[in-house]
């Protein structure tokens, strides 16, 4: 029997021989979901409660075996994925871990394992009238609360109720050598010393293996308001955006910017997907009001949309949820409609709001110099500075040859600008693997310095999720 | 020349000789806010900006003497004053280095020194049509918001707004060897990495020095509804909590519960305050809602109350200002009307909202049946699960000799029903001396074990703020 065959059995008699993979039946374990990264490791293994995750760890790091945590394995940086090249390595993957512990309507919380599917963490609340915030679009389907936690996803309501991060008010993580931390606190205030737990958020799974989450859960909105607003450009958006906040306050739950190159590809791709307005625009945005108190809110709406002067070309709200929907559709179809048409450079960055239009004049100029003729694909989370910035070239043929030439060469020039604007060249995705050495040139050598001490500290052996990060 | 006075030659040759302080004149420095703490330290040093502070540090680490950041000095756990036997030490003060660098009414952030006064960092946000939303009581005139951050401060609007955790969004931090890190970002989304502020945020100075940051702002309420509510007992206060969050949302900014034995108090310490209601209540709640959206919020008020159900007595409501001060002046005036009263053995819990009930009612019950006659001043920010519990005997003379008495076993008493309703013994006032020691019974070993090794990494020589949290 070999070395690795030894390994699996031992792991296989923690968690029981059927949670454990190895070979073709692994392979896709291996493989992250834009199919970008495909690793190697000896097997998945699938512990079905956290005294499982902690023996298993254990296990590895006496054998100085790698951990490689995964969860709906839905990154967009390849963390979620072993290197190709990162010697002895296992995928530990928490689907099974997928209850839901508790759900305590008057504390506003509920406590959820980390392979809980992120989609299934709306019912529960919302049969106690409650709502659980977290929106995401592309990878909703698919993606499970722990890698949630673990990149600090964003989304769309992060202008109304912060990322991930600000959703947590407990963790129960398995650390680098197998041990428990049981900070499963529902507390709203907590001041006994350092915040662990925002050491494990964001952290992409080096520094241990979230195991579950106690996540604060809101009051359920009963009146919404939706409305699409054609924009002269993207710095009359901004500028709407910090009037709307002003005037109808946190009722705001998301503000979206979409140029008409994501549009252009939605219509092409999408069926039933239909222009806003009778005339094309180059900007629009899309905004949702929603409150608790069941007052009408178009009111409201309207009235800010009227007081804002100058850069509204039009506008329509609407207070139908099948009308939202279909205004709805646009934006959360562009990601769809992208992959239809082809592969483009990605980016997923951030500034501060206050700076975004200049972002995107700034860098679209660049790029257009330097390649004429280039598509460049804008629109994200306006509401709290996030861009998704997306470079292709319309010809397919001419496609390809320019991103394999040119792709360094345009990531360069766009972060250039982020960085001059003081942004961040991940908002939301995370580093995994695809940023990691891109980073160092945007992170301060001392910052650098302090989150490998984090990391030395925790994980002395550097066996968890090795090649991630930092 | 003596080593000290060497010592402080050389501060002075950094920061200037009007911005040290030794003897006499830095006394006031070595003694906390409430005369709790007095301990030594070389002197005191002003410095005036971020540069300042750096080399201030590296000179105390070449020379390895330890530092005491202050900010306001109104520290209620010891954390801002040096010990009394804690070796070579100087304070810090960073009282000086109170600029407001830059606001973004746009980007809805301020950048602040850390000496700036939290009462002065109102005016600016609302000239711009912007509300920053930290709101404390008792120590608001006098704090500073690099304390404020350091300790994580809670306050009355934390059910909406969170703690000072949630407010930053960018720190910069001169570390314990001296090296300025630079994190004054002013992002909503940045997930490159391990999110390093979180670390100097409530760490009451023990791994470094906060001498700026960004903090966010929010949209300024326009209609504000406040009611006074006797509510049968705690319990119904609770329930009425969770009703009133599912009904009116987050513009529920305040909810704080009062005992008999608080309002007695300030009817006899503070001159006209009155009874809100004819009749005489045991138990209060003062509750406000506040909105950007301009309509009257009492008639929505009014609704959550009257679908409530079982457990009002009776309730008032206004939209008037000078009314709703009055009933606040009741709150307000709490910890006041205690000091005039005389000592108490003095309790910053928090339990799970849904639990505070139990909590006050199983404390209660036990300190009852094992001091009799013993007055319990219970109240605080029932909206967040933070009470303050506060014991002493009505009698003056035997309450002085009951405190010296009893003090640990009552401490000892409380902490241990809140450690079974899974709380926190110390909910927003930190470790700082006074809890260093009881948080290793309340907090698994583990724990302990990972703060210590965060500390270790960031402050390999102990010299930052010694004897304090860990």
């Amino acid at each position: 029997m070999t070395t690795d065959a030894k390994f699996l059995e031992a792991i296989a008699a923690i968690v029981g021989s059927d949670a454990v993979l190895s070979g073709e039946a692994a392979a896709p374990h291996f493989k992250d979901w834009r199919g970008r990264y495909t690793g190697k490791a000896i097997g998945v293994v699938f512990p079905s409660d956290t005294q499982q995750v902690s023996e298993v760890v254990k296990y590895c790091a006496a054998h100085k075996v790698a951990i490689v945590p995964q969860g709906g394995n839905t990154s967009l940086c390849g963390a979620s994925v072993p290197l190709a090249d990162g010697g002895r390595q296992i995928v530990v993957n928490l689907s099974r871990m997928n209850r839901l512990r508790a759900l305590d309507a008057v504390n506003y919380t509920m406590t959820v394992e980390a392979g809980c599917k992120l989609a299934s963490l709306y019912d529960a609340p919302e049969q106690a009238d409650r709502l659980f915030p977290l929106g995401l679009t592309a990878i909703a389907p698919h993606c499970e609360i722990g890698g949630n936690l673990s990149t600090n996803a964003g989304g769309l309501n992060v202008l109304r109720y912060g990322t991930a991060r600000n959703l947590v008010l407990g963790l129960e993580v398995v650390l680098p050598d197998g041990r428990i931390w049981d900070g499963l606190r529902s507390l709203r205030k907590d001041n006994t010393g350092y915040d662990l737990k925002q050491l494990f958020i964001g952290a992409e799974g080096t520094l241990g293996i979230i195991t579950a989450a106690v996540l604060k859960l809101f009051p359920l909105p009963k009146s919404v308001a939706t409305a699409c607003i054609a924009v002269r450009d993207p710095a009359a958006a901004v500028a709407l955006l910090a009037h709307l906040r002003a005037t109808c306050g946190d009722t705001i739950s998301a503000f979206e910017l979409i140029s008409r190159s994501c549009l252009d590809l939605v219509f092409k791709h999408i069926p039933d997907a239909r222009e806003p307005f009778d005339a094309k625009h180059e900007w629009i945005v899309i905004t949702q009001l929603a409150d608790v108190l069941p007052a009408p809110l178009d009111g409201p709406l309207r009235f800010a949309l009227n007081t804002f002067g100058d850069g509204i070309i039009e506008s329509g709200i609407t207070t139908n949820r099948d009308d939202a929907e279909r205004w709805w559709k646009l934006r959360k179809n562009i990601a769809e409609a992208q992959k239809a048409e082809g592969i483009s450079i990605k980016h997923d960055v951030s500034v501060p709001i206050s700076r975004a239009a200049e972002f995107i004049a700034e860098a679209s100029a660049a790029l257009r110099t330097a390649y004429p003729g280039i598509r460049i694909v804008a629109f994200g989370h306006l509401g709290d500075g996030n861009i998704h910035y997306n470079v292709s070239m319309p010809d397919a043929a001419r496609n390809k040859a320019f991103i394999e030439r040119h792709e360094q060469d345009v990531h360069h020039l766009v972060y250039e600008v982020v960085a001059k604007l003081d942004g961040s060249i991940s908002a939301e995705h995370g580093l995994g693997q695809l940023k990691r050495e891109e980073i160092t040139h945007y992170k301060s050598a001392l910052e650098l310095e302090l989150m490998r001490g984090i990391k030395h500290t925790l994980d002395p052996h550097g066996l968890m999720n090795p090649g991630k990060v930092i």
